[in-house]
C-alpha cells in the first residue's frame, strides 16, 4: 500500500504544511486526527470544496505559485459568491514522484503568500502520494451573518444583471496558452494568460454586496452557463445582453480581429468574476461601490417571470443561438 | 479541457448525490456555490479531511458499497478520536470512465445507509472525470463542547493506555485479500477481511471518553505508529506491553501458525479503533462503560515521562524490536 519517497509525508507536512498552519490554534499543529473552528454567535460557516487534477484543472507544467494560487482561490472565489469572509481552509494533496522538495518549497511559499493575502490559515489536510495524476482538493470555510448569505435562488423578476470585472479573458488566455490567438500582440496575450492563471476572487465586492444584491454567482462555468445557475435557482428568466458585457482591451483586441471569439466569452469559464441580479434602486449605490472598490461593476441584463432559462439578445434586442452554453466538467 | 461522459457532472448531482442532502437545508440541495452550517453555543466544529485513491487506500476492484463506507467511516473515525459528534460531510469525486450509473447507484446507497447510521448528511462536494486514478475526498464536520475535545497531546505521566476492540484484523484482512494467510479458515479470513474493507468507527465510544480520557487518537497507521503520534504530541514515553494487545480469535488463529505475524498486529494500520490514554483511577469506570456499550476495553500499557517515543515490551518486561513502526502512506 503506497510507497516511500525520499522524503516521507510527515517530513512533508511538518516541513512545508505545518508552518501555514502555525498563526491558528485550532489547526493542532496539522498533528491531530482533526481541526477544531470557532463561530461567533449568530454567524454560520459556509463551506465549499474543489478538486483540481493536472491535465484537466491546470497544466503539469505550470508553475507551482500558478497552481497554488489556482487551487486555493477557486474556492475562495465561491465565498465571494455567498457574500463570505474567508477564515481558512484545508488541502489534500495527491503527489506524484515529479513533485520534489523544491516545487513543494514554491508551492508552499505561494500559499503562504495568499494567506498573508487573505487573511486564512491551513487547519488541516491530507498528503499522499499518488502513482496517478497531480491533484488538489481544497474545503475552504468562511462566515456570513445568519440569513445574510448570497444565494443563487434570490433573484427576482425585475432585478438587474450586473457583472464585475471583465469578462471572457481567462478563457482566451486558455486559447493563447494553445497557441489559438497567434495575431494578438504579445503583452495583450500575457494579460489574458494571467487572467487565466491567477484567479482573484473577488471576496471583498462579495462582502459589500451582502443586503444589496438578491443572487450571486462566481463565473467559473462560463457566464451564460452561471447565470443559468440563478435562473434555474430562482426559476426567473434572465436576459443578458452580449454587447453590454464588459471586455478588456486585450480582449477586445482579439475579439475585433476575430468575432466569433464572443461565444468564448459568453460561455467560457474560470473568470472568477461575479455576477448577481440587484433590484433597480440599488444600481447608483452600485456605482458608488464600484468607484470606491476600484472594480467595474457593469449592468448586463435584466430578471423577469418566466420559465428558468438564459436568453441571450444582440444589441437590436434579437435572441442569439448559443452553441455551447458552458464549460461542463464531464 | 476535461471531456463529456454519457451522462453529465449536473445529472450525476441531481441523481445520485443531491438526494444525500435532501434532508439538511444548510446544503441549498448542492446547487449553490457553498453550503451553510451552524454551530451551537459554546461548541467548535470539528473538521477532519481524507484523500483515499485506488491502488493505495482501496482496490479499484472492491465493491462501491466497501468504497463508499470506508471513504466516509475513515473521517468518521478521526471525529471520533477527538470525541466529536458527526454532523455532516463533503464529498470530492474523481470519477474515471469505468464509473457507470450502476456503480454510482450503489456507492450513493452505501452512502445513504451509512447516513442513516450515523445520522449525518452530505452538504456540498465536487464531481470530476479523470483520466487518472479514481479517487474520493471527504471532509467531515462534527462538533464538540469547547474545550473538552480528546486531543493528542494530553497525555499525562501515570496514565494508563487502553484500546478499544482487537487489533490487527484489518492488516491480517489485507495480508488474507493479499493470499498471504493460506492456512486460515475461510470463515476466519472472511471475519479479517469484512475488518479491512468495512472500518466500524468507535464514534460512541470516543464520545463517552470525553472527560474520561486525557490523551485519544484513532489506530489507521498502526498501534505503535499512532501511539507514537501521542507520544510525540504529549512528550512522553508510552510502555505498550505485547503480550496483552487484543487479538481477535481470527487473529490468534492466524498468529498461532505464524508467531512472525505478531508485527503485522503491531504495526498493521486501518483499525481504525481507538488508542487513549486515561488515568488510573478511570479503570473502574471504563469497565463499566466496556459491559454498557459491550465494547472491549483492554488496558496495554501505562504512560511516564521522558523522551517522547513508544517502547514496545513483551511479557517479561524485555524491549521488542519493532522493524517498521506503522505504515507511511509514502
Amino acid at each position: 500500500m503506497g510507497k516511500r519517497r525520499k522524503i516521507g509525508e510527515f517530513k512533508i507536512i511538518e516541513r512545508y504544511f505545518s508552518p501555514l498552519a502555525a498563526d491558528e490554534p485550532g489547526a493542532l499543529g496539522l498533528l491531530d486526527d482533526a481541526a477544531l473552528l470557532s463561530l461567533e454567535a449568530g454567524q454560520r460557516m459556509v463551506v465549499t470544496t474543489d478538486t483540481m487534477i493536472a491535465g484537466i484543472h491546470f497544466r503539469s507544467l505550470d508553475a507551482p505559485e500558478d497552481i497554488a494560487a489556482k487551487v486555493l482561490r477557486v474556492n475562495l472565489s465561491d465565498l465571494a459568491a455567498m457574500g463570505a469572509t474567508p477564515i481558512s481552509y484545508t488541502l489534500s494533496a495527491a503527489l506524484t514522484d515529479a513533485v520534489d522538495e523544491d516545487w513543494l518549497a514554491r508551492f508552499t511559499r505561494s500559499l503562504a503568500s495568499d494567506q498573508a493575502r487573505y487573511a486564512i490559515t491551513l487547519v488541516g489536510g491530507d498528503t499522499v502520494s499518488t502513482p496517478g495524476l497531480l491533484s488538489f482538493s481544497v474545503t475552504a470555510f468562511g462566515s456570513v451573518d445568519a440569513g445574510r448569505e448570497l444565494r443563487r435562488s434570490s433573484a427576482l423578476p425585475g432585478d438587474l444583471i450586473f457583472v464585475s470585472g471583465t469578462i471572457g479573458d481567462a478563457a482566451m488566455g486558455l486559447l493563447a496558452l494553445r497557441g489559438e490567438l497567434e495575431k494578438l500582440d504579445g503583452a495583450l496575450v500575457e494579460i489574458l494568460v494571467d487572467r487565466y492563471l491567477r484567479p482573484q476572487p473577488r471576496i471583498e465586492l462579495g462582502r459589500r454586496l451582502v443586503g444589496q444584491a438578491h443572487a450571486a454567482v462566481d463565473v467559473s462555468d462560463g457566464l451564460v452557463a452561471d447565470l443559468g445557475h440563478i435562473a434555474q435557482a430562482s426559476k426567473v428568466v434572465a436576459t443578458l445582453e452580449a454587447s453590454r458585457v464588459p471586455l478588456s482591451p486585450a480582449a477586445r483586441a482579439a475579439l475585433s480581429s476575430d468575432p466569433s471569439l464572443i461565444t468564448t466569452v459568453l460561455t467560457g469559464g474560470d473568470d472568477y468574476e461575479l455576477v448577481f441580479t440587484s433590484p433597480p434602486e440599488t444600481a447608483l449605490p452600485l456605482e458608488r461601490l464600484a468607484d470606491e472598490m476600484g472594480i467595474a461593476l457593469t449592468c448586463v441584463g435584466s430578471v423577469a417571470e418566466g420559465s428558468a432559462r438564459v436568453r441571450v439578445v444582440d444589441a437590436a434586442g434579437r435572441e442569439m443561438a448559443i452553441s455551447n452554453a458552458g464549460y461542463q466538467h464531464f
